[in-house]
């Protein structure tokens, strides 16, 4: 088997010498315990955090540690009374071919149901934060405006499209001009603005306010940086904004590393809480499983009737994994990101 | 009659040119208004903001304009059915000694309840903003910690106390050891840190943690700046920060200008926010004047019971309203900053 270890700690951006490939003999499994032949490993961004040596959502890496990672595979042993061979199940396996598991934090997948790789985008951990975060903490209501940024990323996209099955105007951020097309004519979102297109803050804010001339009633914060600084005057009395990620700042300085370079933009963040009374309110998934059942019921059936559409971004094989997990850091994956490992 | 008009905007920091005191005639009342005799000015942050050429609360000041203020004072000519000559009044009055009055927005006192001067503090907006702010967006729990900045001043000092009735630890930050020692021993706070007394944001965190053993699960924010980045790190899971005011920003930058030097701190605190489930939410009190006769009713009782104090600091005369008022933007006043205009 393989599996990829954090090598060293990234000194600001995350470089391929913070990884290393390593082989190893398949494990044996012992009483309770399965073997997983991993096929499908999911990159995320909050996996930046983890590789600093600071709190994150959980304790970061040590060095040689296998890096963390939710995956899909097969059963192919089993001593555990719940998993026969020839299962489809998804769980925290790492970056690594195989895996040992003794049941712990798995879901078994229906591959009837839908691709099982959907079980790490649409249908997983993505899909359910864009559920949440808008329902729970964006509180849409139709006819309301509605900005997402990281518009055709794997959570994104998915706020996108469940807005607009809302009836919210929906207006999307996105690097580049193919994303920005996409957004608008697959995605269906109103408007979508290239924030690489606009030279800073400013330029991009004036932009925004031409596409919600409503002003915005909710903001879906995954990125940080400048979109956030752009759309902050913008929001109207009493708007909302779910703070589900920053990917921005993750490869800059890490995640709560404090300080970086530039104008301090926090006055004037704070100052448009205060003076827009805005509930600005972090979330994590981890806090919301009571409603996983009812989040899958409800998206498999959209995917079924092609009201939800999902895009997918596969490298192949393992060693490709950490130039993947920097592509998707730089934003240059395009919808989720997936590494397919028996490829 | 005299009164003080804006005269030029703040270029910075504000300065006594900005402001000209003006003699003119008394106006006379038509059908309907009143004519009010002002006793009492209140000095309160927040009109820092209208002096700047951009959008606050409400639309800035032009140059000219008498400058907003609340104010109580006594009705010495009366054409309205409601009011009588000798009735206490407060309202809007602005930095003036005379003031004409439709009756609306009006507020008629009771001399006989609490002295006329709580109107504008404890009794007040002030005191209000502390009970709405506290119980509908801090949402206490007894055992819990709270730090409350700007604690000995008009909104902070009565978080303390209502906080130490629910049955929270209650730590302040406040400038000099005067302050700390009054927020201690006259209003009961468990501990009180002296932010002059910290080079930085970091020595002020690490007084913190020592002051907040478990953590803090409310920042009850008034100051914004330094206090604001000492304490985010320290914020419990699910922690609330009710967002009332960020005076240490408003002389230096106004409201909502943008960026200021020094390095930029928004990505530690809205990594904070996403990291520990923050719930951030400003507010102002005028979303919240159905709770006022609550408030008015179960404070009045605590201060005739003594079970809540409060302190104000008196300038005499209209022609020192500047002085206070600079003094108040720069933490130089302690407790409510009050100014006597016919003494």
């Amino acid at each position: 088997m393989q599996r990829i270890v954090l090598a060293r700690r990234p000194d600001g951006r995350v470089t391929a010498d913070n990884f290393k490939l390593e082989e190893t003999a398949t494990p044996a499994i012992s009483d309770g315990e399965i073997l997983v032949r991993n096929k499908w490993l999911s990159l995320d961004p909050y996996m930046r955090g983890l590789m600093d040596d600071r709190g994150s959502y959980t304790d970061p890496f040590a060095i040689g540690d296998v890096m963390e990672g939710r995956g899909v595979g097969e059963v192919v042993e089993s001593n555990h009374h719940k998993f026969a061979v020839g299962d489809w199940v998804q769980g925290y396996f790492g970056w690594q071919t195989h895996a040992v598991s003794t049941g712990h934090m798995l879901r078994k997948l229906d591959p009837q149901q839908a691709p099982v790789s959907t079980a790490l985008s649409v249908l997983g951990m993505p899909g359910f934060s864009a559920y949440v975060g808008l329902r729970i903490y964006g509180k849409p209501q139709p006819g309301e405006t509605i900005v997402v940024s990281a518009a055709t990323g794997a959570v994104g996209s998915m706020v996108g499209q469940l807005a607009k099955l809302a009836g919210l105007r929906v207006v999307g951020v996105a690097g580049g001009e193919e994303k920005c097309a996409y957004a608008m004519n697959t995605l269906g979102m109103d408007a979508c603005i290239d924030h690489r297109a606009a030279a800073d803050a400013i330029e991009l804010r004036r932009k925004l306010a031409h596409a919600c001339p409503d002003g915005v009633d909710i903001y879906f914060e995954n990125v940080g940086g400048k979109t956030l600084q752009a759309v902050m005057p913008l929001m109207n009395l009493e708007g909302r904004i779910p703070v589900c990620g920053m990917i921005s700042w993750y490869d800059s300085v890490g995640q709560g590393q404090g300080a970086i370079d530039g104008p301090n933009m926090l006055p004037e963040v704070w100052s448009s809480i205060l003076m827009k009374r805005l509930q600005v309110r972090g979330f994590i998934i981890m806090d919301h499983q009571e409603h996983f059942n009812d989040f899958l019921a409800e998206t498999s059936e959209l995917i079924r009737d092609k009201k939800i559409v999902y895009r997918e971004t596969i490298s192949k094989g393992l060693a490709s994994a950490p130039q993947a997990f920097m592509d998707l850091l730089r934003g240059n994956n395009f919808g989720k990101q997936l590494v397919l490992l028996d490829s």
